[in-house]
């Protein structure tokens, strides 16, 4: 493969893309804006089993089209392409290993779409070889402490690690965090709605209702399986398990916290599964028991609702009793979580010494391959701005 | 004065700050942080009249003790200051330009935290000389169109400009923006509330009233001119002018939108000062003779209010019809600028094709000495992580 960095005057960073679904082409269309792709030259793209090299001198105009050169994981006999292109069979791991085997005197870049732990236990050793790596996958940070650890040891001013749309997509929490601490600033706490499912759910399902029936928990979650909002089984979501891997991810940017030696596992977090569906095998199953516990998150609904509040699944990183944890909270009717919080936005707010009568708060769509991908290139721009 | 950059093998940016008031003393303390201080090293601080020289080898760990070795630009007859230190006259302009010629080698920064227009107006011979701009001060980007295309002209590999101060204080909104563009988004709408001023006056006029009397518009202005919430004269503030700076900065960042000639000048602009109050000299006659415009404020708020809205002073981007302007809006009372906006918060919302049901709002504190520094002293990491 193809590792020249581009003529001396108009230097260039050689990209792999390994994940080319949703978000991996998102990503492919947004870096091959002519402003960008003249810093970052996307040279391989690859999924579970294939790669696709474009040679340097390769058009890069049209990726839609180049995109359909690269045979899908399921495919057993790839078909033949353009002179410029090459396709290979490989395995995720073999793929990886070979970049950072391969000479180069340049930087380089991977952006890894993937959700694969393999992926993210390459990481060190990309880095080590002057790899910069740009990533949405959460794996790699909230995994054992031992490989964020090693990550940490392993960066380099050559060897960068972004990773912005692990927490809320492109919405700008990863950056502010490490700002807010860079430059001083005290982390009193740290609270958010970060699943955009579980979001879309108690928006739904808590919202003060005036006369009429509220809408029953399993019939949102029905609603919200057959959108697409969940995971093909809603257990997946309910319980909770995204947020305690995000709220992983920020805790460790805080130095104060105490390290979560197991990653998420290391988060206390309530689930939403009642434990009589803890082993339902399948997300169709799980939703035409679920009504069984109705009553259940019914009382719990009301109780807050006539205290005047409403259920919010959260995040919450208390930096002063260095307590980290992940459930469902009760917020007033006006605070900023119940009042200005709809559909499946993520909201989260920074409680500092600075920010200590109010909050910095963002908010905004936090999952959508748009906007993961928005993060992921925007990080990339800021590897070219350091590289080159 | 010394521009060396350290030693080879450790390099450093050497930093000279113009504007040593709240904000410039507050960069200092934040700068001067040892994991900043091994990358930017402060040379030089200034003030209108006076020059501070910190040789290279001085220790910069006590920065308040420093700073009491400047003297105040009040001051006739500077004292002695030890080994190390050297205090000199000066203008601001002949400051400015002496920078520019001095023979340096390696990166340099300028830290602008003076209002100044003049200092401004020498950013593109200090980007031309190689040495960047980090600032809060927002008359570089609001005034002419010809200084800011110069700016944009004279920005190089090594002439960097950052900005994130010049709106909304430490709130991540310039980053973003830029963000949203770069990779490519289109923008629709932005639309903030950017006077931490003016959103306090109106969070407390403006509030639902449930029975009880509510507070008049003269009362409010008074209570915030006596908390040093607005500018010595309140008309400063009740002008819109500084919105008007604020929108030009943000509007400038869209390519689509039509140049600003004028800069803020050039933006329509809706005065709260009644015409009457026009030519008041003094901020304390204003504040006496407001009362007499009281009724003409409670009308417009009472007409919100029966329509179940709230009165908020924002400025809009409309980037479909191209159109920017400032002014009063009325807001329903569920909507994140009415129901989640308190004290004197900003809050900004980008409605964008990515963002398009739901926009990426940011909200917090868009005004105070600490969060503007926090602000100034992230871009200036982002400095130094690109120079060095």
């Amino acid at each position: 493969m193809s590792a020249t960095s581009g003529s001396p005057t108009r230097p260039v960073i050689p990209v792999y893309l390994v994940g080319a679904g949703l978000v991996g082409t998102q990503v492919l269309h947004q870096i091959t804006l002519p402003h960008i792709a003249a810093r970052l030259r996307i040279d391989v793209i690859s999924n579970s089993k294939y790669q696709l090299e474009v040679a340097a001198t390769s058009d890069r105009s049209n990726i839609g089209n180049i995109l359909t050169l690269l045979p899908s994981s399921s495919s057993t006999s790839p078909k033949p392409v353009p002179e410029g292109f090459k396709v290979t069979k490989h395995t995720l791991e073999g793929f990886v290993q070979g970049l950072t085997q391969a000479e180069s005197g340049g930087p380089r870049l991977l952006i890894d779409c993937t959700s694969s732990q393999i992926v993210a236990e390459l990481y060190p050793q990309l880095l080590r070889s002057g790899i910069s790596v740009v990533t949405p996958n959460k794996k790699a940070f909230s995994s054992s402490q031992a490989l964020f650890a090693d990550i940490q040891k392993s960066k380099s001013r050559r060897g960068l690690v972004y990773q912005e749309s692990t927490v809320g997509a492109g919405l700008p929490i990863i950056s502010t965090l490490n700002d807010l601490i860079a430059t001083g600033d005290k982390i009193n706490k740290i609270e958010g709605v970060l699943s955009g499912t579980l979001s879309y759910i108690f928006n739904e399902f808590s919202r003060p209702v005036k006369g009429g029936k509220a809408q029953s928990f399993s019939e949102i979650v029905k609603i919200a399986k057959e959108q697409g909002y969940t995971e093909p089984h809603p257990a997946d979501d309910l319980s909770g398990s995204d947020v305690a891997r995000k709220l992983c991810i920020l805790s460790r940017l805080v130095p104060t916290l105490p390290a979560l030696e197991k990653g998420f596992e290391s988060v206390p977090t309530e689930t939403l599964i009642p434990s009589e569906l803890a082993n339902i095998a399948t997300g169709a199953e799980f939703v035409e028991r679920l009504p069984e516990f109705d009553e259940h998150f019914e009382a719990m609904r009301k109780e807050a609702e006539d205290a005047g509040q409403v259920l919010r699944y959260v995040g919450v990183i208390d930096a002063k009793k260095g307590r980290v944890k992940c459930g469902l909270e009760r917020y007033a009717f006006d605070h900023p979580f119940a009042s200005s919080l709809s559909g499946s936005d993520n909201i989260i707010s920074f409680h500092t010494a600075r920010y200590a009568k109010r909050p910095l708060i963002v908010q905004g769509a936090g999952a959508g391959a748009d906007v993961t991908a928005m993060g992921v290139v925007a990080d990339c721009i800021r590897v070219a701005e350091r590289l080159l």
